[in-house]
């Protein structure tokens, strides 16, 4: 917990009015995360739940499927000139017969050779990436459920966070109950700290589950609920539109604006027993 | 203003009661950035000001130091298959004499061989690339200038923002006054947008000038602010410890949880006439 925040002395005004007092910062610093010694990426994240970083980050690109596809994962020690650990690289190493990941990786949700770049090819990108499709999950959640899910995010949220400044990202069962509650700076991280916490403990994929986060919905965000099969995806905010066209394609229900006891459904509301009069709908 | 939002019929639930209704979406599409022909990144963000978003993405890279270091934009044709523009690439031509862009380029700000990854490591790694240091910037203002940013904010993003799904950057001048707004689903966007306008309009660097957001303030939001030249930043929400480290690195003064007359100065207070009288403060 140290790590996830740091104390400084401001200056606060208020009707200009000046105090001194003492804030709580959410701690930000980059993670370096390799496989087998290659660096993949660098992200900025708040520390804190690296390891669940790491295995989840790998779920989101498809090159790790299930827990059991981590043989390991540790800290480089060594990396500074004193050989002291800065505790910001971390090393995944791939259980045997696991494919490393392409060179080419960061780009290949956004583009095909054959297309060049456009929303679609992105869409269709993730589409024949999944390994766990959610199209045909038979989830049944009422909207009476998903009312409760900001206020329990929020409840364990006072836990964790005196700052004010960290995204939240929860896995919740059918039932609407707490599983797993991960926060960040980058809400992206909060969401792969929550899947690999669930690879971690085997639990993927998270057939009949629902992830719920604090802040909007983006396309990464629905990839990588896609890609750990996920079959449900909250957000307090507004989606965005290659978010909602990510879950048509995928077969993935996308609720927005999710506040007390109102919400929009943008796409699969057939799994909160929704159906449009003026619509044949055909699932 | 078409591509920034799509329309969509949605599943609206209140207290139970079910209505169909239409949605406005914030646009979210990948926009690849070229160099000279060459790849060097790609983003999501909302169609719109994209020329802009790459001078200022390349500006807060440290590639482009002013307007006149672009000798133009355009965007790529005969991407796709039937040679259509998707008009999500844009190729950059540097003036003679700019030097490309390192290929090491995308870890530059994170990490150095010498000192592993840490975030002193990144402080000194923008600190060392500035080209209009901030630190000596003579910009006096007053909290009261500050206070009048976020309804100008607003006010201008009610003319755009039908989603409630964009965050928003603006610029503004000493007194206060809306010089230019940027949204996007992307907060860096928005940020790179509103500097790529600078740039191109030959502003930087932006000595004297006051950048506000609409979210929070993360290392690379402090990051892109100086490298503009821009002694101010101010934001809605809680800035990070890595972007108060950087600010204060950086002689920048940075603002957090700005609402109405009430904010805390995290850096460089004598800015704003604040003074803590516990401290020698000496600058």
């Amino acid at each position: 917990m140290g790590r996830m925040t740091s104390r400084r002395r401001v200056f606060r005004v208020v009707d200009g009015e000046l105090t001194m007092r003492p804030d709580t910062l959410s701690a930000e610093e980059p993670l370096e995360i390799r496989v087998a010694g290659k660096a993949l990426t660098i992200t900025m994240r708040t520390p804190g739940s690296d390891f669940d970083l790491a295995a989840g980050f790998l779920v989101g690109e498809g090159i790790v499927h299930q827990g059991a596809d981590v043989a390991g994962i540790r800290y480089c020690a060594g990396a500074t000139v004193d050989g002291s650990n800065t505790y910001n690289i971390v090393d995944v190493v791939l259980r045997a017969g696991v494919p490393l990941p392409d060179p080419s990786l960061e780009r290949n949700f956004y583009t095909t050779s054959s297309c060049g770049l456009c929303g679609k090819a992105s869409l269709d990108a993730v589409r024949t990436t999944l390994r766990w499709p959610v199209t045909a999950d038979p989830l049944a959640v009422g909207p009476e459920v998903l009312s409760g899910l900001p206020d329990a995010l929020r409840e364990a949220q006072k836990v964790f966070d005196r700052t004010g400044g960290l995204h939240a990202a929860g896995l919740f069962d059918r039932d609407g109950d707490l599983l797993c509650i991960r926060e960040d700076v980058g809400r992206h991280n909060a969401v792969d700290k929550v899947v690999g916490w669930a690879a971690r403990e085997g639990r993927l994929p998270l057939t009949g589950h629902l992830l719920m986060v604090s802040g909007r919905a983006s396309f990464e965000l629905v990839q990588k609920a896609a890609m750990a099969g996920i079959p449900l995806l909250a957000a307090v905010s507004a989606p965005s539109s290659l978010a909602v066209e990510l879950a048509e394609e995928v077969g993935l229900t996308l609720v927005g604006f999710l506040r007390g006891s109102s919400m929009n459904v943008y796409t699969r509301a057939d799994r909160l027993g929704l159906h449009d009069p003026l619509q044949l709908v055909d699932h």
